[in-house]
């Protein structure tokens, strides 16, 4: 029998995926599972975008251009300009979700055993891009204790190499909600400057910010042009996951030529989801204000249930929707199971994400999950109600 | 300035690309061209799969499964059934298109320095893929003189090293039209299984058969379950490019955890077009008929007043809706070049896409382009008189 590649055999398995099964048969033996475990709002797309695709007078599906229709990257740059962030729409590619830009930038600026610096925990599928683009992720750990903020710069300098060739930010950060400062951008851009390597900043979930703080973009920092790439999605932006249409952004002219390359092996962005993304521009700001209150009621509830617990830690997050918690168990891998296979109150349990697949270092994280609050007020009180009741009883 | 990568300064611009300026060129100047350089029918998609999305009733549009939707899995199994390949939807992992399939099909068996066997000339985004990846093309030449027959057997062993992972053939062919016989992939069948290869198949033109030839699926062959990948497309067969739809199946079950961990790393194939692609599959046996019967039909003009040219060579395809022509020039890409810059009848010109790009082996193809008969039978007499106007006055 032929045999699968080594990459193959490294990629990881997503740390969500892996308690599938157990969520599964909790199905079958009749629970009501509340899923804290996965970044999938449950807020309705933009009534204006759902409709652009009804009425599309399409005769044939035809592909667009590799990097997107020129109309919609016009419109992403005016976008951009109200965030002031000023491209034009040449600097834009047009990405099958925030995914594949990440898949590209990696590419376009990476090559087999080169590095690059994440803040961890991070977003578990950098490390899949990773392993698929053959790039060694070089983890500096950012701790609950100091609500996840910006390691110390000399962190960041003990782990450059000469085969260092970008820093990646996630701001906000899942699944930390941690919101940089204008001043934590500001050290990273001195860093970036002084040992030449890429800044990408993840910024999908740039809208979701809360308590009155404003996102800082790495594009917004002056003299960085060469420097900076920004990965993002219409994803959360518009609760349109399954669009699957995001975007990478930078003024690098060599990283958009290169960057291009990928995407017109790839031939396409997808034509609906780009007609539906194109309107979903056009939705007022009367939505998101909503969904931003929504948001922050969830996350005070959550908190303060989660506050109520003994031996819970847990930082505030000030952006996008998750949160890290830290749990008096050894395993939260094994407690997750757990609850969804042997646990319940009146027949309700919770699926959380562990932790530790958020981590690249080794052992850590194991006593914390990630939850996402992006349930209603009253399902997000009774499933932390199920894990207060669920600690009581478990025992590692 | 920091720098891109070796691999994205590597990654081919696609030859259908490069001539773009100058087409934009001709525009200007207020010239009409005929487009025979891609592959985009000018087929209506069904009208079942438009509607589809039209009345759909989405207040989400959320992610679906990594590996695409039961029900749509289940329902290209049936399709296949009827094809005589027998999978189960477990067997099957719907991708962003073909190109996504390949890009997982590469990543799941082959590392860094790999090489992946391919008769050439192919469909050029295999260099895209396979630079991606890091994986070596080593092509075998088949030859316009034999029709683009698949090379003999000794071709191929003379070239499997250590390094080998995989044949791969596009069938029928993208830019041949050539369909191989059953015999043909029968002695693919003794190799791969003699070598312990993988043999993967591009098989997005499957409908597009002509002179009542079946096409043989090299799923279709006993005994080759462990080694057989098959890359699918919903972009040729119901003219829905822009849908970004395919399909990666292989009963090697190695095959299919390893492509769904990729698949996973990416979330979920878009949403919408699922809902458009599901639809397609029930579309009448007419379509087909009717498009098959307009394909033969645009190939034998095309074929027939190709042939009226002193000079010319051309291979009759049996399949898909390309075909490699032979010119008396000694450089295609700049007789291309010159037919948007500098040449029209009455104002009109051709773009055609110049052949060198689909091979691997340099200097190969040089006088040969590739035609996409992608037009209607008045628009292509006019498109192929246009290049016997040409050739009676361009000098190269
Ligand atoms: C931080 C972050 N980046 C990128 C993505 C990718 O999202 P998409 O590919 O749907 O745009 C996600 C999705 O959860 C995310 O949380
Ligand atoms: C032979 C072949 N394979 C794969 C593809 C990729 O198509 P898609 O990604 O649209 O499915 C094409 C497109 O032209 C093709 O010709």
């Amino acid at each position: 029998m032929p045999s699968i590649s080594k990459k193959g055999q490294l990629m990881p398995q997503s740390p969500i995926r892996k308690l599938v099964p157990y969520a599964e048969k909790a199905y079958k033996q009749g629970k009501t599972v509340y899923h804290l475990n996965i970044g999938q709002p449950d807020i309705k797309s933009p009534q204006i975008a759902l409709d652009a695709v009804k009425v599309h007078s399409l005769d044939i599906l035809a592909y667009t251009r590799s990097e997107g229709s020129e109309a919609y990257r016009e419109k992403i740059a005016a976008y951009y300009a109200k965030n002031n962030i000023h491209v034009k729409h040449d600097d834009i590619i047009v990405t099958t979700g925030g995914s594949e830009a990440l898949l590209f930038a990696f590419g376009s600026i990476m090559d087999v055993d080169d590095e690059i610096i994440i803040p961890e925990p991070f977003y578990a599928n950098y490390n899949g891009f990773s392993t698929a683009s053959g790039v060694k992720v070089v983890p500096v750990i950012s701790k609950i204790e100091n609500n996840f903020a910006l390691p110390p710069i000399e962190e960041f300098e003990k782990l450059i190499t000469p085969k260092t060739k970008a820093i990646l930010i996630c701001n906000p950060g899942n699944p930390t909600g941690y919101l940089y400062s204008k001043e934590e951008i500001r050290k990273l851009a001195a860093l970036v400057k002084k040992h030449d390597l890429f800044l990408i900043a993840d910024e999908v979930y740039r809208e979701f910010t809360y308590d009155g703080i404003k996102h800082y973009s790495i594009m917004e920092e002056p003299g960085l042009e060469q420097h900076t790439i920004i990965i993002d999605s219409v994803s959360k932006r518009y609760s349109m996951c399954g669009a699957r249409i995001g975007c990478l952004v930078s003024k690098n002219k060599e990283v958009i030529a290169t960057a291009l390359k990928f995407a017109q092996a790839r031939l396409s962005p997808p034509t609906l989801a780009q007609i539906a993304s194109e309107a979903a521009l056009d939705t007022p700001q009367s939505y998101f204000d909503d969904v931003i209150e929504e948001y922050v009621e969830r996350r005070n509830t959550l908190i303060s249930e989660l506050k109520k617990i003994d031996g819970v830690k847990v930082a505030t997050p000030k952006g996008a929707f998750y949160c890290i918690v830290e749990l008096p168990v050894k395993n939260s891998d094994a407690f997750a199971q757990w609850l969804l296979e042997d646990f319940n109150v009146n027949g309700e349990t919770v699926m959380v994400a562990p932790a530790a697949g958020f981590y690249s270092s080794p052992g850590v994280g194991l006593n914390q999950i990630r939850i996402a609050y992006v349930l209603n007020k009253n399902s997000l009180i009774k499933a932390v109600n199920i894990i207060k009741q669920a600690l009581k009883v478990y025992k590692d």
